[in-house]
């Protein structure tokens, strides 16, 4: 006796006989959840067929948590392939799968017309169609077998004429409600999307040293400093401000001026130089103030529409209670020293990694964790996440899928900045963002494919890009060397093509872009070794660009979102031109950049007026947002001209004609 | 206590740090197996990394059947990709996996010389490796671990020269045969590989009804008849001689000459409505002759180097016992007659298709497999599949899963004309080969994107194309209204496109081409329902045209398969120019032919001379083998011209220069 379908999973019925295959979005079979923020569509495509010519009906089932499933109808697209969406109302995770069967009902129902306009004789199909009502009605209890047995009965006894319209309306829902599945194929896995809160698709951040904030020369900033600037930060429309590590600063090994092996008495160290005797990852540096000076800061925040994000960084000083109190959790040399970071042949000697291959690993993981949830409990729910790549996959997986069970609405920004598959490794495995290689592309040609691949291809469904002009890190070549016209574009670019972006500040705003030495990404004098005073009312600081550029984003729903981003042709290289819409078009903004930050340029557009929505016989408005300036447009190719020492880039409004019923017209 | 990992599969420990991801050849994530045939390579390669910045060791496991594990190294690739790969020497079913892990001494091994140059001092870092060694040598029993002991040794006391070159050759083979796997990590699904024997992949089919063989007019043709009709089919080059089916026919409702819906008397029928009192699928048509005549083809065919092949169509005339025997394989009409095989409006009504809903599915499905056993136990082991795609999915994957697992040397081929997923489907499942869509496909266009789909994408992973010229039931346009010049061509397309090719003969060779009705693909007239007389001896036939093609296929390996072929330009539409080529370059066949059979046409090449492994420096020649003409070549531009009244087709074989030992020159 044969055994059915040689035991795959789902097939315990040879008759199973419809197949489910092919379903997207889905990442590694399965193994990931894929991501969306609240509100929106999670369209969902099957390649779904049986043997020989039956009709099939198809679901797509979805579920909040482990909640009750909703079903809603897929339709076929031709091919093979069948379409469903379901829109995502809550944070915390979905389920979804595909689930067909073969309905024979819907078979008879197609062929019926076929045969009667051959003019063949239809009385023992309709005793057929009888037959599979009948079957229904013993499937049922209530009214509705009362129904199905009468509409039986009528298509049994039909008339001639009734058999020229033999299917009456209410049957065919009947039928579709009671259809028989006991044979259907549900698709072999269960896929999973992620939901989180809009600022995971949509957030402009500020980072910046809390120490560099006191308000008078050669005073420690503080965090109630951070108070009093955020109206400054907040003025320039960002919505997270992120800081740097805020705990006790190791000494030994402290690092001096520029990087210097030794410090000088005065110099405060590295913030990512965690712990000392005065305490860990849980403590905040007494320089910098109290826990409750830190909440206060969460809280004034927040009456700012900003939150602040905290720096993740799991390494240590030499210090740290952790490396008296753990030991285990630590690598020893022959010599009984701890192994401090390296990258041979550099040392880092005032820092020292945990040793994730140790056997107290679940000890270990577990005290992490406690980090991520005493800062949770001081009211932070944005972690910037330091490099990650350098702790293991499994780690991050386990920490986001716990922290995220009790806190859905918690975000991490993956900064690793290291070989691709590593960095998508990581936002399939739960990073709500990630730093992307958007500081190094600087040609229309590295731009357009970069974009391209992060938002038109797979890769959308897990990495949430998040795209900074600078960090205390990477000061570019671009920037050192294109001065503030090229700061301009990068902003410009980041804000635009990044739903998500940021800036390091005030480094940014004043255009800080000597580098330590030629052909160094480090700054000259870098902040993270000392403590900075910044001109913040330098006259030639971009605050009010910046500001505008935030407004323009936030008013322009076109720019929530990187799903839409397009390219379009221009026949200058140094050119770049795209555009971003929202479904209905109802915001639709189109971006032309000069690349060049030393020549003006310019060039003919080549647009692509289908993805703009506009017709190539009408005439259209592009209204530069950030000089208020109007052009009215004519199809695809126009002029364009950008001279990076007045404004480097145009974000225009793409304003289409409508016509009221006075007949007036104006552009929307 | 943190649970390591979220529970996943493999990671069962936290500290399994290495991921294994991206592996090919893998279709729908491991679902189904890869195909090769013996001696063929499968090259493997994976996305393998870890945190951080440790080095890397990766193996590829494979063994046959359940047999011992054979490990061999993957190498990297760059961007995080490793290769490796195996050869598949027996028939049958080969599985594999990739294992890799953190390998702390090869990144010691690593780091060491760059500690070195920076001039650092090393003496703990060769006590770090000493410790590696010894931790190994405890892992170890006899000579091995008193040479890993010496190596320890000599790590913890080496002198400073020693220094210079501190890792002896044979520690670096030990560490590596005695690495510490404990948190290796294993991909997490073993593939399959599915190994047939060569003629699965390469083999020319030849279609023929054995009642039309008879050698005296008026007379059924018999096996016998087919016996004296070996030689004529041998001399032509075919190496596989497929049957239509052989058994008792119906006669409740037969068909008639052009399908006619009533029969003469001495009208033969369908061979494919299967079944009368004299038997069914297990039975010989008694004209045909008996079972030991079909064991007396068989073997003489055998004798020409030709297998039989046979039709395995499961569906029954209304008189096949089964229909008596097994009324619960059938579905009821309302009337209780049977329902017979329609597409509404159309009825066949000569065919009972098998009901696989039915309650006794699985004594049907014995029974069906039962038919495959009866004819492998009378010899058979190639089968041409009839319209599979009308019968379950999971029966066929039982019935190959199950046959092949007692015969691996059994093929199926799967004649499905129906939509792509659907045919893909058929070859994922199992199916040894497949039919296609290439008698539809003419022009230069469809010809090259369906044939790179088709050799250049994961398709060719499971779906190995067979390429008809004809069949019974296809007579395309293209062959009807271009005459001979139009057979030729499609036979040098197909035979050279395809390392798996037929025609239905004698009608291709006579190149019978006389449609039912315009707009047909029918022949008029056809050998589905008459007993035809071929002229075999025709001056015109092809016979000697296919036995050339047949010859050259045999003697250029680079026709043997189909993963080389490449697509060159030609400045002339209506000329398409592909090459096929072995791995190394022996045998390289690049063929140019001519689309319009109405025309000459001539046209300069456009030659991917890399692809040909050509010198664009060097003059080579082009050898024509169907005409046994030369041209002298150079570079990628050379000038083409076809006549297809005179010759439609170039197959060259592309000859290089070679100089020997005594300075003379040749073209190999």
């Amino acid at each position: 006796m044969p055994d059915p379908g040689n035991d795959r999973g789902m097939e315990l019925d040879g008759r199973r006989r419809v197949v489910v295959t092919g379903v997207v979005p889905e990442i590694d079979g399965g193994r990931f959840a894929v991501k969306r923020t609240i509100g929106e569509q999670v369209d969902v495509e099957a390649d779904v067929f049986v043997d020989g010519h039956d009709a099939l009906a198809c679901v797509l089932l979805h579920r909040f948590q482990d909640g009750e499933w909703t079903e809603t109808p897929m339709a076929p697209l031709g091919n093979d392939r069948w379409r469903g969406a379901f829109t995502v109302t809550k944070i915390g995770r979905y389920e979804f799968t595909v689930q067909a069967w073969v309905d024979r009902f819907m078979s008879w129902v197609r062929d019926l017309p076929k045969r009667i306009e051959a003019g063949q004789e239809v009385r023992i199909e309709l005793l057929i169609g009888a037959a599979l009502v009948e079957d229904a009605r013993r499937r049922v209890a209530g009214p509705d077998a009362e129904h199905l047995a009468r509409y039986a009965d009528a298509l049994r006894n039909g008339t001639r004429e009734e058999q020229e319209s033999p299917i009456p309306a209410g049957l065919g829902a009947l039928m579709q409600k009671y259809a028989d599945r006991r044979l259907a194929t549900t698709y072999e896995r269960t896929l999973a999307v992620v939901v989180d809160r809009e600022r995971a698709r949509f957030s402009a951040w500020y980072e910046m040293f809390p120490r560099s904030c006191a308000p008078t020369p050669g005073r420690h900033g503080t965090l109630m400093d951070c108070i009093q600037r955020l109206p400054y930060v907040a003025e320039m429309g960002f919505d997270v401000l992120y800081l740097p590590p805020i705990h006790p600063i190791g000494h030994t090994h402290r690092k001096g001026k520029n990087n210097a092996t030794t410090a000088g008495p005065t110099d405060p160290g590295s913030p990512w130089a965690i712990g000392s005797e005065a305490g860990g990852h849980k403590a905040v540096q007494s320089e910098l103030g109290t826990l409750n000076d830190f909440h206060r800061l969460v809280e004034r925040a927040s009456q700012f529409g900003i939150e602040v994000a905290l720096d993740l960084a799991y390494q240590c000083s030499a210090d740290h209670p952790y490396v008296r109190e753990h030991p285990e959790w630590f690598r020893r040399r022959p010599d009984g020293t701890v192994q401090y970071a390296e990258n041979p042949p550099k040392k880092y000697e005032d820092i020292y990694p945990f040793d994730f291959d140790t056997n107290a690993w679940r000890e270990l993981w577990a005290e992490l964790k406690s980090i991520v949830d005493f800062w949770i409990a001081q009211g932070v729910r944005i972690f910037r996440v330091d490099n990650p790549h350098t702790k293991p996959f499994a780690f991050w997986e386990w920490l986001i899928g716990e922290v995220k069970r009790d806190h859905p609405e918690v975000l991490f920004l993956a900064e690793a900045f290291t070989r691709p598959k590593v960095m998508y490794r990581l936002s399939r495995l739960g990073f709500t963002q990630s730093y992307t290689y958007f500081a190094w592309r600087n040609t229309r040609a590295e731009l357009t494919e970069y974009f391209t691949e992060l938002t038109q291809t797979d890769v959308r469904e897990h990495y949430r890009p998040h795209l900074w002009t600078n960090t205390p890190d990477i000061l570019t070549e671009f920037l050192q060397l294109g001065g503030r016209p090229a700061f301009i574009t990068r902003l410009v670019l980041a804000a635009t093509l990044g739903a998500g972006y940021g800036v390091y500040g005030p480094a940014f705003e004043l255009c800080e872009r000597v580098p330590r030495e030629p052909g160094s990404e480090e700054y000259l004098d870098s902040e993270k070794y000392e403590i900075k005073r910044w001109e913040l009312d330098r006259p030639d600081s971009l605050r009010e660009v910046i500001a505008r550029v935030n407004q323009i984003r936030r008013d322009n729903p076109a720019l929530w979102g990187d799903r839409s981003l397009r390219f379009h042709g221009v026949d200058n290289e140094q050119l770049i031109c795209y555009s971003k819409r929202t479904d209905d078009l109802a915001s639709c903004v189109l971006v032309v950049a000069n690349l060049d930050p030393h020549h003006p340029q310019a060039g003919w557009t080549a647009l692509d007026l289908a993805t703009l929505g506009l017709d190539p016989e009408q005439p259209y408005q592009v209204h530069d947002l950030l000089t208020d300036s109007r052009f009215l447009w004519h199809g695809a190719r126009n002029y364009v001209e950008l001279d990076p020492r007045r404004a480097p880039a145009h974000i225009f409004r793409v304003r289409r004609r409508v016509r009221t019923e006075q007949q007036f017209e104006y552009y929307a």
